[in-house]
């Protein structure tokens, strides 16, 4: 924490900067420079931000400089927390893939496509039963019954199931009937929510917000590392800017960066990002050259049907083929897609 | 809705689309163009969203064209929503002041801010009792004892109260102790819980997102509407920009468009957009001057020692003389910032 | 500026650190955290960014704490720069209205403008001779036909008048035929045209760039003023954003935060910023609100006929209306807006 | 182009539309909704623009639906265009790799990059004689020293060289001395620049403004072609967003839906828009996955001592390591990275 004096500011004024930070406990350090005093003091970022320095008079400004996160952080645990989930091994070297429906419509459309998508090398099965719509006159998903069906899904298939959660009831629900529980974009700064699953036994995959940066994204997850869960999977599906060709810019940067800043795995999303099925392919083979761990991609048997986000959804056979191109390129960057005769003999 | 065929775009695909459009009971209309076709058609814009139109072979874009949002536009009510809160009468002639501090923090810091406030001319008394902090270390409100603070000081000054809710069981705390319920620039979009405000029977005041565009600020509040609930407030406090000097951009524009699309009353929050003291003032004057109904302001006995947000809040003498600016500023637009003496003589 | 050490940096690479500042004639002071050491020294920022401390081992980041920009800045010059151009006291305590079309069309557009916009009180006339535009196919401008009605037309009225430049040709003859020259928002840092203007003994009006932060509109300015002119205009004109609904987002907190680092004067441009003549008149009264010294303003005698931007012009008649109710306002901050009556009889 | 009338639009207002539309020799086709009328007409998009349609009584707004781009489009030209420079095949099968110092110092410095540069396998230098800088106080470039340095270094190694022009002087200098001329991200939208550059027999590297979209952008590549000038290469830099750990975000998404709408090469740049050399790796990957043409590398001999831009520069040791990496991953994607000795053998 670096508190700049105005130029004008009296001996006095910097005194009493210096008696508050006393008074918490800091020892303050004075930097005479040619123009203007700067007052340099360490310790905990939070701490400093209740003391109200900026309403100090002389004071210019607070420069905050040191990262607010902890738990989440490589400082904190230097090897990468890999989650183990039925088949998935999220955040080790394989590169986990997560496929399925945007909604949950019927047991014959999450069947066919978990079985579709299992074959072409997916762990896990993604499908929504409670939507979040900006619209309160659109379909808002099937809820229970679409939880009953995912589970149906994943107990035949094998397969992981993902599902997102958006309330204490949907969460309560949701930690019988399937393995992984998803706080969406919106909900990135629900802190309530956050704190719930941070006490469930499931892991946990974190959407970062519509605009949300890296610093609050990697917050959100310590809100739920700070309540006992360490299973927290982070997903970058895009942020909100001003371009219009796409639904969202996805911000692959994020991915080295939230590697280097965090030991938790990272996912990406390039079916929200992007809004566009021919979109796809292209950002999912960056989003594993930048080093992301898996990706999410929405597969509908058939999209033009969908009753959500069909424009952004393969087809299984699309999907199929683009996870055996990701193969190759996984492969050069060290990594493994795994191959569908592998999935049934591995054991946990 | 509009669907742009692609250039090349055959007859059959063409067929296609119109067939889909008819089986949904809607009539296409063909544009032919020197370049291209195009197929216009009218009706219900979620509807159309659910028929996958992009994903048809042979399309290039569909574009809406009609706005989502009904019970909120002045299509279905022309004049003005007024909310009558104990002396307040918010989208009415009269310009209405919320004071107080961001955290209730004691019964002393309460009162004794809403003495003031209301000498001043403020008709509703704002405090925080559950905080949403980007940071799990940092104080997250006093809860229920800060619920009866507020009671007790609206009690004793006859203010209308106003605390954020930020779940169901603080929704059902709140509806007992205080008079309007706030949703959160950060639950703009928790669905779940727009739908319970929108179950209660106390006015609820909803933020405009970070990020939120316009329209999706106000199917917010048709979701609010559509259960039930009439009494919504929207507060403009700033989007997410890169601009740095100031904590968000406070967007003004939003008001008279708001007030051009929608029958019900906009604030604006000067406090939270600006994150500055120093600025509250300015913008302020220049929310009135563009329209709003009224304002929220932070004001702390000592903003230095303030447990949240300090550097933002006016002491309640910077809000006394703001008050008094803002009268003459309210006349130069045909509106009133009530003078002090008025307070307790209005019924309701 | 304070250098971060990485938290397992070693003794020698903060010694490293120390001896670059040193090298370099800056002295480093060290300051002991819990958790890491933080090395602060005082002096020019463009000094230190050329020292490439961040590329150093050991060195986790650079912040700096000083503004850059010097003569511009309050700290150089506390009163507020007046420009005069003919009858206009450009940031003096009357508030200056710059009126005009979008384009030069032709001598009778011009005319008719300029002598009702001087009748509702406006000192300047603006008109694009020279137009940047997104399409290389769309109209251009008049170029030197257009600077020769403006002259006719400053010279028949009185009125001052703006043109937008976009080149060193273009300067040169907008220096012959008008009042100001202006920079327009896609050259803000379109630095060897900020240096030729800061070579001409005309006033320049600065437009804020379409993602300009403030620091780097000021440090435009800062160029200008670098090379000997001192009369230098602000105009906030709108940033880019998410928002769909208005053009830009005119981020007005802009104007108190400009006046308070800076003595130059700010205009705001509610025409180009918001997209849509209905908007126009509540921004407007906003921007004087929030202490802005003038506003430019699009009028077109007849904005359907428009070769540009006609869906945000203002008719004649309705700039006129503006005006008036304008003076309540300006009134009510402690500024005017000179009535008709007033124009003629005053003397430079 | 589609004009949606207000609900309560009068018949006449409606003809009035059609009328205007006709006498400019469109064909509107009226569309009767449920809740209002619709005309569709296709055209000219700028046409309909210069109409004024959003000003006439009764509209509520105008939706643009066609593509404003022609000759950069691929419905003009279906097959990618190459570049051909010296041994550089930019938009071919190979993968381009231009590397080099932000800014020209000294012969060594940049023979010393150019050599080693070659011999890991780039095939153009870059360096900047022209530096456009937000301050100007700072180092602004060697200018007509520099480009000898380049032409010098270009001679002496075979590589292509390429330097940025910031104005009509720079541009007809820099023409004589190097290969290629690069048009920065701040002169995006300098039209007149565009046009000059559009009249050279030399290819001409057209960054990504600041906060341009992907539409604008194009049109400044039809600027340029308009006037003659087939060989424009485009190159992502990242855009302005609100996260502040890097310094733009790098949209990779705009390389697969720049390849889908031109059919010009695209270049990525990983040094400037994520201004952390720790990151260039895995951007550099991520955007060959995405389908890149080629990457802007900055390599200085001594990142330290860098004059600028010093924090996102590589070692030309780090970059030679890069471009191993790079070529197993370009395999995977069926593009080639050339290896050094592949370099000295090809003839044009």
């Amino acid at each position: 924490m670096v508190v700049v004096m105005k130029k004008d500011a009296s001996r006095d004024q910097i005194e009493s900067v210096n008696r508050v930070l006393e008074s918490f406990g800091f020892s303050g350090h004075l930097i005479n420079g040619v123009n203007r005093i700067v007052i340099g003091a360490v310790g905990d970022r939070q701490a400093f931000a209740s003391l109200g320095l900026e309403a100090l008079p002389g004071v210019e400004k607070v420069v905050p400089i040191m990262r607010p996160f902890k738990l989440v952080s490589r400082e904190v645990q230097d090897h990468p927390t890999v989650i183990n989930v039925k088949d998935a091994r999220i955040g080790g070297e394989e590169i986990t893939l997560v496929a399925g429906p945007c909604a949950v419509e019927s047991l014959e459309q999450v069947m066919e496509t978990a079985e579709k998508a299992k074959a072409a090398g997916a762990r896990v099965l993604r499908g929504g039963a409670y939507k979040p719509r900006t619209s309160p006159y659109t379909f808002q998903g099937m809820e229970l019954e679409g939880l009953k069906i995912l589970h149906e899904a994943g107990t035949h298939t094998g397969l992981a199931t993902i599902t997102e959660i958006i309330d204490g009831p949907s969460l309560e629900l949701a930690c019988r009937y399937v393995d992984i529980v998803q706080v969406g974009a919106r909900n990135m700064q629900n802190f309530g929510l956050l704190k719930a699953v941070g006490q469930v036994g499931k892991p946990v995959l974190l959407k970062r917000g519509l605009s949300a940066t890296i610093e609050e994204w990697l917050m959100a997850a310590e809100y739920i590392m700070s309540e006992g869960n360490e299973q927290v999977i982070l997903c970058e599906r895009g942020i909100r800017t001003f371009e219009t060709y796409t639904r969202n810019t996805l911000d692959l940067s994020a991915v080295p960066l939230v590697k280097d800043l965090s030991h938790l795995p990272v996912l990406v999303d390039p079916s929200h990002s992007t809004g566009a099925a021919r979109l796809v392919g292209a950002m999912s083979k960056a989003a594993i050259a930048a080093g992301a761990d898996g990706l999410l991609i929405e597969v509908h048997p058939d999209p033009r049907k969908a009753l959500c986000d069909g424009p952004q959804s393969l087809t299984p056979d699309a999907f199929t083929q683009l996870a055996g191109e990701l193969r190759g390129l996984a492969a050069a960057v060290g990594r493994t897609v795994p191959l569908p005769d592998q999935l049934n003999g591995r054991k946990n």
